[in-house]
């Protein structure tokens, strides 16, 4: 599912294998190196993302699937941990065909070429999330 | 305003608390812990954005504010001193409701929802600004 | 070409100047700095761009130059070696005048104003590429 290098204080360059889901080798990953905070960031190759808007006011969700050849220009995240398990909160730029760009907040994207991340494992222990009802939303929980 | 967790090395998660701007918390965070250099990055849903783009032809500012629901697909920016004060540069990749994404030079950005940053201490001593009248920008000095 | 600041760690805060092409300048800082695998992320402005779509189902590129004014919100990449010298894979989303957003694989950029960049040189040796048939690219080859 993916290749990585590592180095002796805990960073990563990790290459998501063709035709993976990101967040899927992410969080395997994660899981492979134990990872409990930390940031990811990189680029990639895409044959479809889907993301999700919230809208704060009626706090309904709006999820979108773009099922086109992107290139995401941009992916920037965070790991933590919640109910034992790595929690990814993953933001996305991607520039279609055309160059123009879409994105937002990641749910699922499909490798198509190169996935070409960097990991940092800050190892921290207790950063985790809680619900927060005011947002709706699994807001960072520094213990 | 904000809260946070450090690393050792001065590798900080950063959550800004919602309703707040996010460059006056950057700012009063980077004051607090004194940070001389470094770098920033990050996430964040917003519900307003202004942005600032310089015409070089004519050194004409032109600011615009975006009031309505965005995600911030992608912050980056560096931290350095002038006057004696931290020095923020900022840069911003926001998207809309229909996931098309606008950005530009962040003047400010007020959070409704998340907002999740790292923020990097490099440490070093020296790195200013001054201003260079070819570009009309306050450009890295480093001494 | 370009100034930078450095910390005793690897780490690079990196200017570069302005009407450079940006892609000629990292290539010469890593050339320097000897930099054989890393990240490389941050921010500028431009005064034009040639961006890459590799459409995997025909393997044809399209490359179009914008040839105006922009704001590069994130620029975002890393480092390898390939034939024994730096090779950059980088990403870039930029804002146009109307503060909309385009960008993909970069080829090259032209300062226009600032361009302020962080290098994180990850010291691994083995970081290379190799050319693979299933996608036309240099996929990350991790010896």
């Amino acid at each position: 599912m993916y290749n990585y290098r590592q180095t002796p204080d805990g960073r990563y360059l990790l290459s998501v294998d063709n035709h993976c889901e990101i967040t899927e080798a992410l969080a395997a990953f994660c899981e492979e190196k134990q990872i409990k905070s930390g940031i990811v960031g990189g680029l990639a190759a895409i044959s479809e993302a889907t993301f999700r808007f919230l809208d704060p006011a009626t706090k309904q969700y709006v999820d979108r699937t773009f099922a086109e050849q992107m290139e995401v220009t941009c992916l920037t995240g965070n790991i933590s941990r919640k109910d034992g398990k790595p929690y990814l909160h993953i933001h996305v730029t991607a520039s279609r065909r055309d160059y123009t760009c879409i994105g937002g907040h990641l749910l699922t994207a499909r490798v198509n070429g190169a996935c070409e991340l960097y990991v940092e494992d800050y190892g921290l222990e207790g950063v985790g999330r809680r619900f927060d009802p005011e947002t709706g939303l699994n807001l960072y929980d520094f213990r």
